[in-house]
């Protein structure tokens, strides 16, 4: 799926950014593709974008209006499907990632039939996927992995790119969860495909390319968790990368969500990925080491970073706080 | 999903045993739920149990009509759907592992709908699967695993099954592909589970049981598979086993179909599974390895499974030819 650019993105009276974070993404990563977001009278968000309407929006030249919001129990407020169905009738695609199915919305669907616009659920993988062949692709892979869930898989990977990009690199940002895949306009939720096509659903995702082209990959889960490591394993075997980066929080001790499972180390990681991921591509290495420092004291982040740089001897960055030119430096020296 | 017994197997003018695989798999592990076979006349195929109709079937008791051929492109020649419809009026379960769905044939449909019985697609998974939670659940559980796809997984979990029962422990066969489904009479299709949900499915398929009792868990795929990697680590992380068996075939030097990809060692094998599935049992051990040695020189099959034996330590056999008493012995020794 690819969604078409410029966007209108619709938050509504949200009243938390936490929950407007899908809208906030898209700003953030791709404010070249937002023309700008649509809110009721009253609310408090603010994503630093023209406020329009959706005859505005469509006179400037929006073509998706993007749900940016993703509100407890997934649930879209009543008021807000006549702005979503008035939207498809004057043409824009719908683009929803929530688990609701915008046809199951009748007069979205009607709207939509009649103006020939897109009506797009994230969530709903494309069918037809390949089971994996494990054939050696062209071009090199990135993939970010992680010693739990939410450690910051999806922003380190998409800051990677951008300092790729900033120095020249020619790279793709390649999406594999709803807000990713929100922010790049394209991707595969590889969360819901049926276990037996994930790793071909990565194959798919990170084709053939240059030779010197880097897609970097946004992980999921971890091989360590007891819920989602099917999910993460088809992933790494599927993207066969060259280099991988591992995500992790300072000060996260056990699994969150599931507390009775200690946290693997940052060594046991590295060693498990290299081990299990060669299987797919012999050279697999680890390219450094992004960690959220955000819950440690302000004083100590940089003893942090520095003391776990010494111990492993990779660059480790907290990407929310400096650039990533150091695992750059190291991609480089590595593949060149 | 649970089947009725007992079961009338339709195996129409199927041509070739091996397209009769799912009936005559039934036939040999769980011929007390057969009441008899369908064959049209001139079928080549004898499967050794009573020929009767469909009406012969239902005054003797039987509740279902079980599919039992696998027709190459997975179709139903148009000829069968007369005697499953009818099957259907006259109150029989339908039971179907191809990919079909016997609610897209509109007679079956409304002919089980007046008569009340059901119409069961073994490949359907069943819907709101948890995710996994690792959570430790009692009783005992073996997994059989593998070096490669089709090395005898469900055949072996079979033997050892039927082996543990004949010595008096209590023990369950679960299936997890639609063919021990079909054997056993239930299961959970895990590789046609959404990704999240894959060690979730095996917790479900292998929930709390007495101390000692134990679940025989039919592995699928391989963690060494290019393509299934990931159905195979969730069955791990979610079967939790306290017990694995090592399945291979003694010819085979690189994965079947996959060819490009050489077959993992039986050591490395054993390793990786110890490894990885200590994450959900820190006290996971392999008892056995089952071979298929049928592509051997017969004269060379006892000294193969002798001198794996000896570099093992490990009990060593060929569930085809002979009994799993080692394998019992070792499982017993270790867990009592």
């Amino acid at each position: 799926m690819k969604l078409n650019a410029p966007y209108l993105i619709l938050i509504g009276d949200v009243e938390d950014s936490t929950y407007a974070k899908t809208g906030l993404g898209i700003v953030q990563w791709r404010p070249e593709l937002v023309a700008g977001q649509l809110r009721f009278s009253g609310c408090q968000v603010d994503m630093g974008v023209p406020d329009m309407t959706v005859e505005e929006a469509v006179s400037r030249g929006a073509r998706s209006l993007i749900i940016g919001v993703a509100p407890i129990g997934g649930i879209i407020p009543d008021s807000w499907w006549e702005v979503i169905t008035d939207s498809a009738n004057q043409g824009l695609d719908i683009v929803n990632g929530l688990h609701l199915k915008l046809n199951d919305y009748p007069k979205v669907a009607e709207a939509a039939s009649q103006s020939g616009s897109r009506l797009i659920d994230i969530r709903v993988p494309p069918t037809n996927l390949p089971v994996g062949t494990g054939i050696k692709r062209l071009g090199k892979r990135l993939l970010t992995v992680g010693t739990d869930c939410a450690v910051g898989k999806k922003y380190t990977a998409l800051a990677l790119e951008k300092a790729m990009q900033a120095v020249g690199m020619d790279s793709t940002f390649r999406a594999t969860g709803q807000t990713g895949i929100m922010i790049m306009g394209e991707g595969i939720p590889i969360d819901a495909i049926k276990a037996d096509f994930i790793s071909g659903a990565a194959e798919t995702l990170s084709p053939d390319n240059e030779p010197n082209h880097w897609d970097v990959i946004e992980g999921q889960g971890s091989l360590f968790h007891p819920g989602y490591s099917g999910v993460s394993l088809g992933l790494l075997h599927g993207s066969q990368p060259d280099a991988f980066v591992v995500c992790h929080d300072a000060v996260r001790k056990v699994m969150s969500g599931w507390e009775h499972y200690p946290l693997p180390s940052i060594g046991e990681c590295i060693d498990m990925h290299n081990r299990i991921g060669k299987r797919t591509n012999p050279d697999i290495c680890c390219v450094g080491i992004s960690i959220n420092t955000s819950d440690l004291p302000k004083d100590d982040r940089k003893q942090y970073l520095d003391n776990l740089e010494n111990e492993t001897g990779l660059p480790c960055i907290d990407p929310l706080t400096e650039e990533c030119d150091t695992i750059i430096e190291k991609m480089r020296e590595r593949f060149n």
